[in-house]
C-alpha cells in the first residue's frame, strides 16, 4: 500500500537536499524509464543515467553530480540509493497482519505465544516453542521443539525451524529457508561413514535477513552463529559451526563450509565458495564466483574467477594453460641461452 | 499410466518415417541397453551407439545415419530426441486430477477459483488468489494474497508464491520452488544495511515450467519477468528485476544477478553464474559453470571455466599462472635483448 | 539428551585406548576452547592444537601423537574423528518420536502405515504410500502417491517425495529435499521446448543421509539411483538417471548433471559441477568448485579451481591469460630466433 506525501514531507524526513517544488505530491514509485508524473525516482547506477532527462517522474532521487541533467524536482544525496531506500519504507505501509492463531494453525499446548502474534494457515508450532510479540509466522511454516523467535520478526511462509534453534528482533525469513538441519558431519570408518550427531544449534541475532531457500546448519558441538544485522540473499549455504559477524552481507548462490568464521561488514558476492575452518577478517570482500581457500587476515578485495570469453578464444585459453608449466620452462632455457651467449662474448648474428 | 499404439499410428502421429513392421505394438518405453519386446526407445546421443545393434526394443526412433545398423523396427527422424520427446508424451497419460478441493485444503473465502481446479491436502490460498481452469494445486501449496493462476498450470507440492504473482497457462511448477520473494535489495547507510522496500512482483508467462528449489524474487519497483516458453531447473536463482526472453533455457544451479536481462532462445548451462544489469542479446549460449561479468550484444558460444586435472598437475599450473605476469615481462625482456643483439649486429652488449 | 558414562565404559565402547583415570564421569561433550570438567572433548585437525594444552575437558579424544601435550585423561585413537563420533553417538539419546499420526495429518486410505510409525502434524500422505515400522514424516512433509520408504527412516520436516519414488531402510532426510521431480528433459522443435515425459523414478538404498533443500530428479525412463550409504549435503541438485555409488559423500552445494554415473567411495567438495553422461571411476574425488568435463576411469585426486587472490593482481593475472595464446606465439619466435643464431654457427654453446 502506498501512501501520498508532499515532497518537501519526504525531503524533511529521509534528510536530502530539496531542489524544487515543495509542494509536490508523491504518490507512487517508479524507475526512471517508465515514471508517470506523480511519482518519486531514483538515480543511483550511472548506468541508468541515460533515462534522467526523458523521464516524467515528478521527483527524483540523485546525486549532486546528476542535478543539472535532471529535469524535474530532485531530492539531492550524497548517498541516492540510501535516501531512496528511506523514502519508499516512509511511501510504504505493510498491512498489518491480524494478531492470532488460523484456526487450521496446529501450535502444540506447550509452547508459548505472544497475544500478539500471527500464526497463519496451516503452520505448525512445536512443543516449548516460545514466540515473541508481534511476530508473524506464515502459512506452512513448521518451528520446531523448543525455537525462540524475537519480537517482530516473520517468518514469510513454508520456513522450516528445525528445534532449539534461536531467532532475535526483526528477522525476517523469505519462504523455504532451513535452519538448524543437521550438519555434515561425517567420519570416515573403513570406508563407511559414520553419522557425528550434531549436537549444537543455532543462533540468529538481530534485524537479520534471510533469503528463500537458504539453509543454515546446526553447530556440531556449539552453535552456528550469525550476528546481528546480516543480510544473506537466496540459496545461500552455511555449514555447522560458521560464524558470520554483523553487517556482513552474503548475495545468492554462496556456499560457506564448516567452522569457518567470516568477520564483520564483509560482503560476498553471488556464487562465492569459502572452505571449511578459515578465519575472514572484518570487511573483507569477494567478487562473484571466487573460491576462498585460505584465511585472510586484513581488510581487501579478493578475486579468483575467469570472465567468459567466445568459446574459441576460450579453447585455446585453455590449451595454453595446459602447457604453463613446459612454456615457462621454456622461457627459462631461452633465459639461459641468452646468458651464455651474452656470457661467451662472440659475435653472433641472427 | 501407458497407452498401446500400433507402430504406424506412432509414426504417423510423431510424423517419422517408419521402417519395418506397420502393424508392431508398442506398450511400454525403454532405453536402448535394457529394452523389453513391445516397447520403443531411440537413439540420439552418439554415446549410446554401442548399444543399438543388440538391444531388444520392438522400436527404435534414431537419425537415418544409424538407420543400418537398426537389428529392429525403426522410426527414422532428423531429430530424434523431439520424436522420441512426443512419441513418449503420446503414449503417457496423466491421471487427471480430481477437481475441487481437498477437505484438508485451506481457502480464503474472497479467492476465485475454477470449478475445473484441483486443490491438494493442505494447499493454502490466501486472499483475492484466482486460480482458473483445471489448475491443478498440489500438497502444502501456499498460493499468496492476490495472486493469479492461468488455465492448465500445475504447481506439484510445497511451492510458495508470495503475494501479487501472476502466472500464465500451462505452467508447471515443481516442488519447493519459491516465486515472489524479496529482492535483496540494501543501502549501506554507515556500514548498517537498510532495506529497500520490494514494491513490484514476478510475471510468468505461458508454458514455462520452474524446476524443484528454484527461486524468482519480486521485482524492487517493476516485476521480474519471465516470457513465455521459458524452462528453469531445479535450484536456480533469479534476483529481482530481471528479464528473462521467451524460449531460453536454463540448466540447474545458475544464478542471475539483479536487473539483467537475458534474450530469447539462450541456453545457460549448469552453474553459470550472470552478475547485474547486464544485457544479454538473444541466441546467447554459455558453458557450464561460466561466469558472465560483461554484456554480450551478439548471438555466440561463451566460456570461461576450467576442466578438472589431476590435482598434482593443477597445483604446478597454478603457481605458473601466478607467476604468468613476471613470466610475461621475462619474455619482453628476452624479446629486448634479442632485438638488440640483431641491431648491433656485432659484438652486443647487455 | 545427554547419558552419562564411566570413560572406561566408553574407552571400551568405541574402542579406544585409555590413558589416565578410568572412574571418571562423563555426561557432556565439548569442543577443546570452552570445555569445561565433567565433558569430553576430541582433536583431529590440527589447526586446533593449539587448544589441547589448557583445555578444561575430563577427557579428549585424539590420536598418538598428541598424547604428550594433553593435559587431562584421553582416548587414544588413530582415527579420532571417528572415536569422537562413536561416543558422541553413544551419550546422545533421540527421544523416541511418538507412534501415531498426528490428528491434524492427512493420510489417504489406501496409504500402508506400519503401526509404529509416526506421521507429524499437517503431513500429508498420498494414495497406496507405504510407510514402514518406526519411521518418522515430520510436520509437512508431503509423501506421494505410491511411494515407499523403508524401516527405521526420518524425513524431518517439509520434505516433498513426487510420486512413487522408493525411500530404504534407516534414510535421513532433512527440510526442504525434494525427491522425484520431473527431470529437465526438453526437445527443442524450431526454437520451442518440448517436454520430454519423465516416466521413471527414484530409487534411495539404505543408510542414505540427503541435506537441506537437495533435489534429486526423476529417471527419463529408468530411476536416478542413490546408492547404499551415500551421504548428500544440503543444496545439491543429482539430475534425471544419474546413478551415485554406495558410500560417497558430496558437499553443499554440488550440481551432477543428467545420466552422469558416479562410482563407489567417492567425495566430491563443495560446488563442483559434473556435466553430463560421464562415468566417473570409484575412490575418485574432486576439490571445492572443480568443474568435471570429462569421464575418469581411474581413481585419484582432481581439480580445475582458482583460488582467491588480491583483485588488483587478478586483474593483472587475468590480462595475462588472455594474452597467453600471443605470450605463448611470442616464446616460439624466440625460440626460433635463438635457433637460427645457433645454427648460424658462431660459436655459442647451450
Amino acid at each position: 500500500m502506498r501512501v501520498a506525501h508532499r515532497l518537501d514531507d519526504i525531503a524533511r524526513q529521509v534528510d536530502a537536499q530539496l531542489v524544487g517544488d515543495a509542494d509536490c505530491i508523491i504518490s507512487s514509485i517508479s524507475v526512471l524509464q517508465d515514471a508517470e508524473p506523480g511519482s518519486i525516482s531514483f538515480l543511483s547506477n550511472r548506468k541508468y543515467r541515460k533515462y534522467l532527462k526523458t523521464t516524467k517522474a515528478s521527483a527524483v532521487v540523485l546525486g549532486p553530480e546528476f542535478l543539472d541533467d535532471c529535469p524535474t524536482n530532485a531530492l539531492v544525496s550524497d548517498n541516492p540509493y540510501l535516501t531512496f531506500a528511506k523514502a519508499a519504507q516512509l511511501m510504504t505501509v505493510s498491512p498489518a497482519k491480524r494478531a492470532g492463531r488460523h484456526l487450521s494453525a496446529i501450535v502444540a499446548p506447550s509452547a508459548q505465544i505472544d497475544i500478539s502474534a500471527s500464526i497463519g494457515p496451516g503452520a505448525v508450532i512445536e512443543d516449548n516453542a516460545v514466540i515473541g510479540a508481534r511476530v508473524g509466522i506464515g502459512a506452512g511454516c513448521v518451528i520446531g521443539e523448543g525455537c525462540q523467535i524475537g519480537d517482530d520478526s516473520r517468518l514469510v511462509a513454508n520456513v522450516t525451524l528445525c528445534h532449539e534453534v534461536t531467532i532475535g528482533q526483526r528477522v525476517l525469513i523469505h519462504p523455504g529457508a532451513v535452519i538448524g538441519s543437521d550438519g555434515f558431519g561425517l567420519a570416515n570408518d573403513d570406508g563407511r561413514w559414520v553419522k557425528v550427531p550434531q549436537l549444537g544449534s543455532v543462533s540468529i541475532g538481530d534485524d537479520v535477513e534471510i533469503g528463500a531457500n537458504t539453509t543454515i546448519d546446526r553447530g556440531a558441538i556449539k552453535d552456528t552463529v550469525i550476528e546481528d544485522g546480516v543480510k544473506l540473499d537466496n540459496q545461500i549455504q552455511i555449514a555447522h559451526n560458521v560464524k558470520i559477524g554483523a553487517h556482513t552481507a552474503i548475495a545468492a548462490c554462496v556456499g560457506v563450509a564448516g567452522s569457518t568464521r567470516i568477520g564483520k561488514h564483509c560482503t560476498l558476492a553471488g556464487g562465492v565458495g569459502v572452505v571449511g575452518h578459515l578465519d575472514i577478517a572484518d570487511n573483507v570482500h569477494f567478487s562473484a564466483q571466487t573460491l576462498v581457500t585460505r584465511s585472510f587476515s586484513e581488510p581487501g578485495y579478493f578475486s579468483g574467477n575467469l570472465p567468459a570469453v567466445p568459446n574459441s578464444v576460450w579453447r585455446k585459453t585453455i590449451a595454453r594453460i595446459r602447457q604453463l608449466e613446459e612454456t615457462t620452462q621454456r622461457v627459462k632455457r631461452l633465459e639461459k641461452q641468452c646468458r651464455q651467449a651474452h656470457c661467451d662474448k662472440t659475435d653472433q648474428d641472427d
